[in-house]
Formats: structure tokens, sequence, C-alpha cells
């Protein structure tokens, strides 16, 4: 199997992934990996009653670093609990980040990564903005790679469903100071996944309202730290009580549409200049860098059939748009559902109803299928990785 | 030793805290506690030389909930580390909150408690908040007088010392969904403390600035949530950068003063209108609600000696007052500080001197030594809560 930590297809316009991939300091190295098999292997799934995140394999990666000793050797070892110290900086100060990324088996049998090393950029800007310490994300990348080799026989054997990538940084300083952790933890665990959300392909309802605030300028909502999702939660289920599936978060005194929380928004639509225009909320601190919306926006500049933009798009931007015609599709991004279009928005109790001809509308379409087939490896791309 | 759970000492003006102390739900019981005593001892601390939260005591109490068995029994059981899904919400999306209050031991040797139902109280908010579930905060309170109680050879012998309890509540889903938690885990450790700040008495230097954000409306700044302190550390090292100690929280355009992450903020002073006021921002929801803030709000109107406000101050606000000499003194309030006089503040490339007679000003002093008065039982009061 080849090895990524060579990889060249690092991503190329990241301006908004502000560090590189080296760390600025020293790393572990996947060379130095020291791997234990497990006795015993758990039942596999079925690949088609998969529920996000449920189902673990039978091994798990992790990378202990003190600022005494500096990192240790990375260990694959068989997948169970952590020891961890009550007074714990993550449990009690949320020093803590993740990122989400898939491997995916093609018709070919070849187990790939969709741009991962953009994952590691994304996990190091978190790093050092949670104050953790600064690694290799090529190491990282490689120590990912053999944990899925160890693990391949989870990667399941179907173009609906994925092996779904968590890498965790933990700050595990074990004194009750809030301060910058002297200890800390790098765990990646791995769990086949089919659909995000539980409807499948429909549609799904957003829930738009402006007291509950994801986040600001000058807080951490460009950054994949635990806290932006936690605090997200209790809106979460006020959606639901008005019978909305997810939040769509607003911000400022004239709610701009920033993004949904599991995913980015993308509105195609006639702007107000009469353009055919693909819009995104620009990435301005208060919105999640999704792998998956650089990735749409960069497939559609390539076509260059119509405008592509980001740029900033509030509720009454919507509504009048709604209201004279303009709107041709809304639709969410992310690593947990590809592309997944938004069917209605509740917003000061109106529902605003957004075209979905056939409940996957043709744009989505068209960019669920690009995406899936270069993740699927049914055509070839530099964004893919082979494991 | 007396009984918490029936103490009449429920705050009076309590209306920042929505939540009564029963929870709404069913509760684990103080009266099912099991009791697991540890076989070997630690050896305790001097006293003297304490850093704030990095020695525990003997014991802790544990407490597991699920959604299908409700609360499990408390137990008090040996120190020691947890073992925890690497799933788990608590660690991914910070679903996770705290408290912190201490217990003193006075001249009289007997242990007591400050206000700590006003704990449980703030604790059940952020529970709401947290999407954790609800419990019966006087049965909370007596299971941790219990634990006290078994470790009360710790509470240390000193009046500049007491034993510092931290609450802590994890959602411990062990799965990757955003969502409600199914298992969360409440758990209370104990630590010998002394003075928060390792300057001492000395008065503190803040950094103010506006580039970072520690609340916004519609977020989570008035609950104890983990997010809201791991997001802050950052800042924390900008402000030491800059030769401070701290981190004063501007908001909005006006640059309002809001808190110092661990501490409340208190301007003693000659207001625009020319009267006496002791003055701190309101509970608008950016705020923690302190117990030390409304102790001294409470303390401060029964005296009735000047005016005490809950108002907006701006660093306009402030700079013009020191330019006019009208500022007498400014100061953080908190369980770990109690009272903490602040010297220096860098706003905008300028130091500003807060006048600090002797560094300790007088109503500092005098407001620190009637807290510190009922804390130790040196003065009988009903916020004071025998073990």
């Amino acid at each position: 199997m080849a090895s990524v930590a060579s990889a060249t297809n690092a991503p190329s316009s990241q301006e908004e992934l502000e560090n590189g991939v080296d760390g600025n300091g020293s790393s572990f190295k996947a060379a130095d990996t020291v791997l234990q098999l497990a006795q015993t292997h758990k039942t596999k799934p079925d690949p088609n009653g998969l529920v996000f995140g449920k189902v673990f394999t039978d091994h798990m990666l992790t990378i202990e670093w003190s600022l005494e000793e500096g990192w240790e050797k990375p260990h694959i070892q068989p997948f169970g609990n952590l020891s961890i110290h009550p007074a714990c900086s993550a449990l009690h100060y949320a020093v803590q980040l993740f990122e989400g990324l898939k491997a995916y088996r093609g018709p070919d049998n070849k187990v790939r990564l969709f741009r991962p090393l953009v994952n590691m950029k994304r996990m190091m800007k978190s790093a050092h903005r949670a104050c953790l310490p600064s690694f290799d994300g090529a190491e990282l990348l490689e120590c990912i790679r053999k944990l899925v080799e160890v693990d391949q026989d989870w990667v399941p054997h179907s173009e609906s469903a994925s092996l779904y990538i968590r890498p965790t940084f933990l700050g595990t300083e074990p004194t009750l100071g809030v301060k910058k952790p002297n200890k800390a933890l790098l765990f990646v665990i791995l769990s086949p996944v089919g659909s995000y959300f539980s409807t499948g392909v429909k549609p799904v309802s957003l829930w738009a309202d402006s007291k509950y605030i994801r986040a600001w300028r000058g807080g951490t909502g460009d950054c994949k730290m635990g806290g932006n999702y936690g605090a997200s939660i209790y809106a979460q289920y006020k959606a639901v009580d008005y019978g909305c599936q997810q939040v769509l978060w607003l911000y400022g005194e004239d709610h701009q549409i920033t993004e949904v929380g599991t995913m980015n928004l993308f509105l195609y639509w006639i702007n107000e200049k009469g353009e055919e225009e693909l819009a995104t909320p620009p990435l301005d601190g208060i919105i999640l860098p999704g792998v998956t919306r650089l990735s749409i926006l960069e497939l559609a500049r390539k076509w260059g059939e119509f405008k592509v933009s980001e740029r900033y798009l509030t509720m009454a931007d919507l509504r009048q748009a709604l209201e004279e015609n303009r709107v041709r599709e809304m639709f969410g991004s992310g690593t947990a559902c590809v592309v997944s279009p938004v069917g209605r928005i509740l917003y000061q109790g109106e529902n605003l109803h957004i075209p979905c001809e056939g409940n996957f509308p043709p744009l989505a379409s068209r960019l669920l299928k690009e995406l899936t087939d270069i993740q699927y490896g049914r055509t070839p791309s530099d964004w893919s990785c082979i494991v």
C-alpha cells in the first residue's frame, strides 16, 4: 500500500488555513508506531443499517505528549476505554478538538481518503487556537493510514457507506488552573457509517432563529473545537420542538446566514444583480472551513459555468429572492452528509419553502455525484489518496 | 455533623438563577450513597505551599446516569482515574460543566461551606443549557457534605487556605452524533488550595483587548460550561505576552467591561452623576453569575453606605473617570480568589493605573474581611453551612 506522508495532494487554495502542514516544533514519527493487535475481533455490522458513529472498529491510535518528554511513540492498539485523570483539562475546560474524514472503498476494492491533508492542516489550526502542541500533519496522516490499513476490513463494501475517521486531541493536564496543558493525548478512532441524517436523502428542514448564536468574531467558530458543538445542542432541540431537523445559525442584526453546525451552506440563485451565482458565506472567523465546502467551491469554479462567490447572505436576501422566484437550490455540505438539500426554513414564524425538485435538485445532485465519484475512486483525482 | 440537605440558607435574591433547587425529574438520593474507603492515604501537603488544584484528596464522589436506568446510587470511592469511552461526548463536543466552592476550617475547628445551594442552583442551570439531566441540588449538596466529611482531615488547618470542591458533570454518550447524551457522569473531587494567583495578595494586571471575545448573547457565557474556559486560554497567553496576568474581556463596539473569566469585576468610583457607587456589569447573558459577586452586592446593599449598581461600564467610562480622579478601587471577585484588587489595565497601548493603596485598598479589604469572617466562621451567618 502507498504511503501518504509523501502524497502530492497538498491543498492549493488554502489561504484560510493559516498553518502549514509541518508543525513548528517536534513531532511524533509514523515510522516509530508500535503495533499491538487485538486478540478478538468484533462482528462487522450490516452496511445498510449503520447509525452514524455508533459502532467502532477493533483498533485505535493513541499518541501522548508532555511538556517534559515531548511526543511519545504512536501506538496502534485494541480499541478500548481511556484512563483519564478526573482533573483532566479536556473534561473541565474543554481543551479539546477533533477532525472528521472518511475512507471509501471503491469498485476496484481500493481504499481511499479524500483530501486528508486539508483535515490535518485544519487540525493544526485548531490545536494552535486550543493551546495544544503542534505536530507534523503528514506524520499524523501516515499514522492514520496505518490504522486504516490495520482495520481495512471495516471499510464497508458499499458505495453508500464509508469508514468515518475521528482524530481527537485533548489537553490532559491533571490540575485545575485554567492554563496551557502540560500533557496532551491525540487519538484516532474509526467507525463504519452510512448517511448522517436518519432521513436519508430527503431534504432537511432548518430552524432559523436569532436567539441562539453558534459563534462570534473573536471566538472559536472557525476551529473544530468541542465547545462549538456542545453549546449548540440546546438550540438543536428547540429546532426539533419547532418541527425542524437542524438549526440554521444566524449572526448579527441583519440575520446573516452562517452555517448549520454540522454543515456549511450554499445558495444557488439568481442574485440581486441578475447573475446566476453559487454563494456561501465567507470564512470571516465564524464559519468552519469545511473540506467539502472548499471542494465544492473549487469544482464549481473549475466548471466556470456561473459565478461562484464567498459572500454575505442575509435572511432578507433569501426571503426576497424566494418572493421573486430567484432561488434555484439551497444545500448543506459536510464530510458526514457530503451534500444535503434544504427543503424548508422556519424563520420568524413563517415557513420558507426552498425549491427542491424531486428531493435532490440538479446542482446538488451533480456535486454529490462528482464528489462521490472522486471519493470512491470512480473518477481519478489528485484529491484522492490511496491507503 | 449537621445535614445540609435541609439547610435554610437558600438564596433569596436569585432571579438570575432560573431553575429551582429541586430538579424537575428524578434524582439520586444522598441516603443511598455507597461508601468505599481508600486503603491507603496520601500525605497531606503543607498548607503554606499549595498550588491551586494540583493535589487531590483520598476520595471522590461519582454518580452515573443513563436514559434507561435514570440515576444510579452515589458512590464515595478512592480517588482515581476515570474509565472513559473514546467517543464520549464530553471529550468530542464539550458536553461538560463544573462548579467551584470551598470548605473552610474555622478557629472552632468546624468545617463550613459558603452558600453551597447557590452553586447547586447554578449547576442545574448549566446542566439545563448543556442538555444534561436534572437532579435535586439539595441531594447533591448532602453527597458533597458526606464526601467532605470523609476527607475532613484534608481541610487545611489554616485561615489562608481551604479545601476546593470541584463538582463536574459530563455527557458520557459513547457515540459521535451531536445530540443530547443518553449517559452522563456527575463527579466531585477535592483539592486543598491556597491563593489562586501565584502573586498572592499583589494587585493583578489586566489586558483589555477587543480582538478575543469570551462570550456572546445567545451563547453560554452565563453558564459554567467548559467551552467558555478552553477558548479563553489563547488570549490568556496573549495577555502574558503583553506583560499582564489576566484578560479583561470586552464586549461590543463600545468596549463594555465584562469580566475576567476567573473573576467578576467591580468598579468603586464616583460615577458620571457624582454619586459614590459600587458597580458591576449586569447579568445579561454574557456574565457568569458569581457567588462572590452576589454576596458582595448583598453585603454592600445591606450596608447602605453608597449606591450599589448592576450596570454597563465601558472602557471610555473608566478612562474618563481615571482622568478625572473619580476611580477609588477596582477589584475582581471569585470563589478561587475571593477579592483581588486590580492595579493596572493595558488598553489600546496605554497603561491605565488604578488606585490601589497599599496593594489592598479599603473597600476590597473590608469585603475580603467580611466574606472570609463568614467563610471561616468567625462571624455567624446563615450563608455559612456547617459540614
